[in-house]
């Protein structure tokens, strides 16, 4: 043992888990080790089976969770050099909303044999969004019984959370459903193999669980729902909630022998991997909105006001840090647009430039780009190729670009999505502002970091200074500062956040001439969101006509 | 001799002439051969000078034409084996409107010493854009004096047409405006150089130098476009018309010297390229519309009723043949869309395996977009990448892509800019009818032909069954075909049409099921093409700040 105190982070992403030994004194990271799940995301048939699956199918093995756990954490251990007895806590974060159905000891259905051939017995990831039917039905019924609860999610609650998922397993397997004891989130789940306790965690059960004021929606709401269903939050779902940076309880034998970290230590409350990043970037104060960058950009921010701002994922009390009100916006498609278009959009020779340079075709593409003055290749896109979260709140709608000419290049088109989903969170902030929620500061975290060129676009486009997290692991990184504040290492979260947790300020500063630009390109974009988003219906008959004709169906 | 009779029709074009050869019984194209212009298009410097030319400049050397007439027609000739005592008549087309100022005895100014150095003495070709000033002036006037011929000229002449260009010599270079004794199309400088007489055509006299009811814009509508321009039909323009399929005089001993056919054979009327088509077409008749598909795009009809259509090109009497109304519209950007679509936005893997397969991307993405249901791409574009001709008279609009999705391939955007291109014809079409001018048949010709996914798009999306011409000279065989009219050997061009031109009828019919698809994705572009066109201008909005920005200079 030495003066120094570590703690541990796991961040449970879609594909593997990422473990990481964090020194307390100062946040150092001084290993990481990452193990993927055996059996990734289960889409075709369910494993050992010939067992297929719908469309839009997203299943996991929670097996697989603990089997991360077992290899991922002594591994990080090991690469840091650390004595295990100086680690004095354990922390975890998750993808939202994957829901794991249960036994009363926490037993996965899927691990009971005869459930083990039933789709609706494993663990349903976040994207698993094939209850959208379900969802649809969720908000009508909400919206003719004026549930007060529903302007706390935007005015819709969505495919990927407890209740569709919930309501799903009821319609097409109800002896599945009767034999679920609790419907737990795989952030608890996680937590309760650790510790051997299940809590139900304040970040998860607000967002996705549609806990608000401390209330669940109504036994009269889910009757009205569906026959079956009125049962559903007392039976299977209702649980003491733990607060963030909270223990849950102390690590098992069990749990001390697959981790090899010391027996009784305190592990933290389950947390959710955007939410948790706010404490890793030391950005906990009312108006510092997280936007956490990858495939899609997910929005935390904490406030010291309510409101009801349309659009948003969600607003919870305590939902990011306890005392505060956690907001959540989302973009649904951001780098997997910008993967998208240099997939499919790019010729031939900028493919063979980009080798010859030894760069990635981002790389090269963000270079020529960077170039450019903005506004001169003359574009306007919209950002909704895998639909639009925040705002509108429509998974229906489209990409579009705007503006064309025969001297248009895949540069411009490249420049153009970059700035889109720039003007996409301008759009989200505005909408904060307008509704009486102040946003001061953009703190970005997450892969997209790496291009300084959509950096500098997103300060001069939304007009705000930009800080960044340094860490490239700040998932893990914020849990094992909740594992810190669960310790009792520090009073709270925003404690350890101090310490442990932190941001490069004004990394990127707008640029006056530039933002003066993208004014005027903004309000292009606004007339173009809002035709396209609210005016006009033209992508959803595009969707249908488009649906009608592969099935073969005239429309 | 023997007892068949030929004629030779030549085709100037942008870049060459192209000779053709044809049995006057019937229409059999016995040989062809092309010459390319030595000075092509000078767009840079003035041919052996270091004059720089302005952007947007466009000037030709008359010379080359008679190069290429002394070059072409004998290698015809001689490839045909055609005894030329046998040939009984020459025709020419031309691009229009390409104008050559000349002194009295149609001598070129650029071939005089003391104006070899002033770009304005040379020929300018039709895509010299930079009376555009010139032109918006021209219209501003004569919408304000309320001109009754600007009704025939959809509302707005062109700065390709004889007054803008005009108005731009005696703006920057009174001193050459001065000199000209005639401003001539090109079209018929070239029928003065083979029989030694000037006759203005009928084609050209209308569309581009506003001839309408037998009278140019009056002396009073000249002093108000601009002092010192009052004089300029009187004094350079007006000039005994002919009528096309005339003769306009016979081969004098120089040009049969140059061409190598009999001295004194008749030489028709000059004519233009689009118009003479559609003598090849054989659909003269009320109603063909014909379409002359390439780069961009040209159609020319037929009627025997007078209307005032939006958006046309210009409605003049005799103007394709003498008695009836000829109507003119256009695309602007056709197959210069499709080309610079696979220029810019098609992926490597394409390339690749176009390429093992020996295939042209044009081709290979034909094919592929060909197992395409209608509409299951899920998209709609607006084709008006180079601007739009019909129905908007708008050069600064631009491309639109609506509907984009992680899933959207380059095939199915290639696709739905052919369907945009197909959607541009249904509208020109339908505002043809809806202004009282039927439309009973498309007929193709021209380079685009040859993509048979293209054409069987445009008999679903249009509605209606479409002729092409199998000719792959179709202006020279035009040429001829008015060179045998000339020549007597019919009474009159359509008599020549109908034995020499022909057309596959029905080539493509639509596909019920295809149309109805079509119906409805028609109506999507529509609403984009009112929005984007006629409601919001975003578009302008958009070039302005581009062009601010290219210049450096703030929006």
């Amino acid at each position: 043992m030495s003066n120094e105190k570590y703690t541990v982070g796991v961040d449970f992403g879609t594909l593997s888990a990422r473990a990481l030994v964090v020194r307390v004194s100062d946040g150092h990271e001084m290993a990481a080790a990452e193990h993927a799940y055996e059996h990734r995301v289960v889409t075709d048939t369910l494993p050992g089976t010939d067992i297929g699956l719908p469309a839009q199918w997203a299943l996991q093995v929670p097996a697989d969770y603990v089997a991360a756990l077992r290899h991922a954490v002594p591994a990080a251990v090991a690469a840091s050099g650390v004595d295990p007895a100086d680690i004095v806590g354990i922390g975890t974060d998750f993808t939202s909303c994957t829901m794991v159905p249960v036994r009363a000891d926490g037993t996965p259905l899927c691990e009971l044999a005869e459930f083990a051939d039933r789709p609706h017995a494993y663990a349903k990831l976040w994207r698993h969004h094939s209850p959208q039917r379900q969802a649809d039905h969720i908000n009508a019924v909400a919206a003719q019984r004026g549930e007060t609860w529903l302007p706390r999610y935007g005015g819709l609650i969505s495919s990927e959370w407890e209740f569709a998922k919930a309501l799903e397993i009821l319609d097409e397997d109800p002896e599945v459903y009767r034999a679920i004891d609790k419907f737990v989130e795989a952030a608890d789940w996680i937590v309760w193999q650790l510790c051997g306790t299940y809590v139900r965690n304040a970040c998860s059960a607000g967002y996705k669980g549609i806990l608000q004021d401390g209330r669940y929606p109504s036994r009269e709401f889910l009757a009205a729902v569906r026959p079956g269903f009125e049962g559903f939050v007392t039976d299977k779902l209702d649980h003491p909630i733990g607060r963030l940076g909270d223990p849950a309880g102390v690590l098992t034998d069990q749990a001390a022998t697959w981790t090899g970290l010391p027996q009784g230590i305190p592990v933290a409350v389950g947390n959710v991997d955007a939410h948790v990043t706010v404490a890793a970037a030391d950005a906990l104060a009312p108006g510092q909105l997280v936007a956490i960058m990858g495939t899609s950009t997910c929005h935390v921010m904490n406030s010291d006001v309510l409101r009801e701002v349309p659009g948003m994922c969600g607003v919870v009390d305590g939902g990011i840090s306890d005392g505060s009100w956690g907001y959540e916006a989302g973009q649904s498609g951001v780098g997997d647009i910008f993967g998208w278009f240099v997939d499919n959009c790019v010729p031939e020779r900028y493919h063979v430039e980009a080798r010859r340079r030894g760069q990635t075709l981002h790389e090269y593409l963000s270079e020529l780009a960077t170039g450019q003055r903005v506004g001169q290749h003359g574009l306007i896109a919209l950002d909704w190729h895998s639909g639009n979260r925040s705002v509108l709140v429509d998974h229906e709608l489209s990409g579009v670009m705007i503006g064309q000419t025969l001297h248009t290049t895949c540069v411009d088109m490249y420049r153009a999505l970059l700035e889109a989903t720039a003007f996409g969170t301008r759009m989200i902030v505005q909408t904060f502002v307008d509704s009486g929620v102040p946003v001061d500061e953009i703190v970005v975290a997450g892969g997209l970091l790496k291009n300084p060129l959509l950096m500098q676009i997103y300060a001069d486009a939304v007009g705000l200074p930009l800080s960044v997290v340094p860490s490239t692991q700040a998932p893990a990184l914020g849990a094992a500062i909740h594992a810190a504040a669960a310790a009792g290492v520090f009073t709270d979260v925003e404690a350890a956040a101090k310490q442990m947790g932190g941001r490069k300020r004004n990394a990127y500063r707008p640029i006056p001439e530039h933002v003066e630009v993208y004014d005027q390109l903004y309000r292009e974009y606004v007339t173009a969101h809002d035709w396209f988003g609210r005016t006009e219906d033209m992508m959803h008959r595009l969707r249908h006509i488009a649906a009608g004709q592969r099935l073969g169906v005239p429309a």
